[in-house]
């Protein structure tokens, strides 16, 4: 099943689509409000009980389990015309309460080290390693990516995005996969400049990454796609920069849900990234975004997730550099 | 004036009180209830337009601007009895829709690096540095800190919480204390073992810090709180563990609030926190905190914050070690 979130007039609506690429989509409010009407209800009356009971996000589909999802798959069988939306147009494929983004794939992290010169720490075999992105930053395909006024280095970094779709606690890998609902093109977008900046005071990355992210179109159930090695690329103004598959990581799927939820609880919708794909990104390939330029994400069976670069935000401020108390050691006078 | 969320029978309400400690704390939407029916409203028409109008949470209470604060402002001049919460007990005094922490005490952070056996970097003197928080494990006063399976060693953090107020963005110092609704105490829980190690592999603490962080019992707003120089104390199980001062900040809250609103939305109820004052971890005066330990920050003008750390998470899942592909360069195939 594929699941997204489609902007039909001033709204959105959660809609649901069978595997096949040219299947239908379908709104499952209107789904709904047909079964009620077949079922004896009024018309307002089936217009009503949809509003009130229908899930108007991804993220509440999936927090309603069993009840939304059998829905669903009604809806997908039976393909109510009335119900269809005939031009789709794809909002981010899910509102995540949460972003966390991993580091997984080797080449790419080795690289990115190589790049700065340094070694690659050891940490990075023995756990997960992850740091926070903002969830309200979340945009879908098509939409525009705004550019900081702070920075001259644009990139894009593919990756999968790992939908959660169960409330879940301390897992271990063997149970993880039962709660994930499936995954999600993602483009963890980056202010290379910024971002090498800020990250050697230790706290990982900020203005470098909370500016945008970009998911869609849709959430694509684990049960009709794999977890690993699926095809990937990227294409800049139509011209293909990457390559990839989604192999090679030092830590599964089932590993990265398992230790994002130890001593926190994951919640429906909740997203966790991959990190970049082995190749996934510009500084791997020695090549520049420029403002104006489209970015498209393709992967097999998650669709195509295009997102073009405005001009730069004017305005804006700087941090001016501070002195440094040189001679002044830090102080033991708080020591007990 | 204070705003709180109070914990009422089964629900939380938003009240509001004078700045003097004595002052009592009002129900706004018993406030604004009485108003109605004062103005002819039936009881039952008060009671509904109360429930629809009145703010139900102080993020909300924010987003609501003017029109808010003018029925606050009247609740605390008038002291109606009837709203008057006698014993009240505080919940978090927001639930913030983000959460970041900044490091700008110098003692604090020199203290972290030479702790660590590292050189303290530049970027910590050119620009305020951060790291996203998890808003959703914020908690309250009184309530317990869970210990998360796969840690050691927790720590608390003493800080001061900016709470946002006005939505912004690319804003100068200049204006950026116009954003802020007022201050709050802010302890920034940490996993000291899990904390130092992911750290290493760049992208700052993950599972060291997200477990959660306690705030409360309200916000102090701006025009009855200095923003710095306010006096602050740490007590474990009543005996003082650190006294300090809101001073010797290497980037103001002015400036922390306009960097974090660079290329980004702040919005009412987002929590920017200075990072920890000089002197408020365990690791700088060399305790060490155990499991029904009872950690209480106080603050001038700020309340009094306190949580008891309960036992460890049993079960959950630790990651096993992998091997380094140490033949294997980072590879140039994707390059072009």
């Amino acid at each position: 099943m594929r699941i997204a979130q489609l902007v039909v007039g001033d709204g959105v609506v959660v809609a649901v689509s069978d595997d096949e690429p040219a299947a239908p989509w379908i709104d499952l409010r209107s789904a709904a409000e047909i079964e009620y009407r077949r079922s004896g209800a009024t018309s307002d009356a089936a217009r009503a009980l949809a509003a009130a009971l229908v899930p108007s996000s991804s993220a509440q589909f999936l927090e309603r389990g069993g009840l939304a999802r059998d829905l669903a798959l009604r809806a997908i069988v039976e393909r109510p015309a009335e119900a269809t939306v005939v031009e789709p147009e794809f909002g981010p494929a899910v509102n995540p309460p949460s972003f966390r983004d991993f580091m997984v794939f080797e080449e790419h992290f080795r690289f990115g080290y190589e790049w700065r010169g340094l070694p690659v720490p050891d940490v990075l075999y023995e756990l997960p390693v992850s740091y926070a992105g903002e969830p309200r930053s979340v945009i879908g395909t098509k939409e525009t990516v705004p550019w900081p006024s702070y920075t001259d280095h644009l990139d894009y970094e593919l990756e999968l995005g790992i939908v959660i779709g169960r409330t879940g606690r301390n897992l271990h890998p063997d149970e993880a996969l039962s709660h994930v609902a499936g995954l999600v093109l993602l483009n963890d977008l980056s202010a290379r400049d910024v971002q090498g900046h800020e990250m050697q005071g230790g706290l990982g990355p900020s203005k470098g990454k909370h500016f945008a992210s970009s998911i869609g179109p849709w959430i694509r159930t684990l049960d009709s796609i794999p977890v690993e090695g699926i095809g990937m690329t990227a294409y800049v103004d139509d011209e293909l920069w990457c390559d990839t598959r989604s192999d090679r990581m030092v830590w599964s799927v089932a590993e990265i849900v398992a230790w994002a939820s130890q001593g926190e609880t994951l919640v429906p919708g909740a997203l966790l990234g991959t990190g970049t794909c082995n190749g996934g990104s510009t500084i791997e390939i020695g090549r520049r975004l420029e403002s104006g330029m489209t970015i498209r994400f393709e992967a097999e069976g998650l669709g195509a997730l295009e997102n073009t670069l405005v001009v730069r935000e004017s305005g804006g401020w700087l941090p001016q550099p501070r002195e440094r108390a040189e001679g002044r050691a830090a102080s033991l006078r708080f020591l007990r």
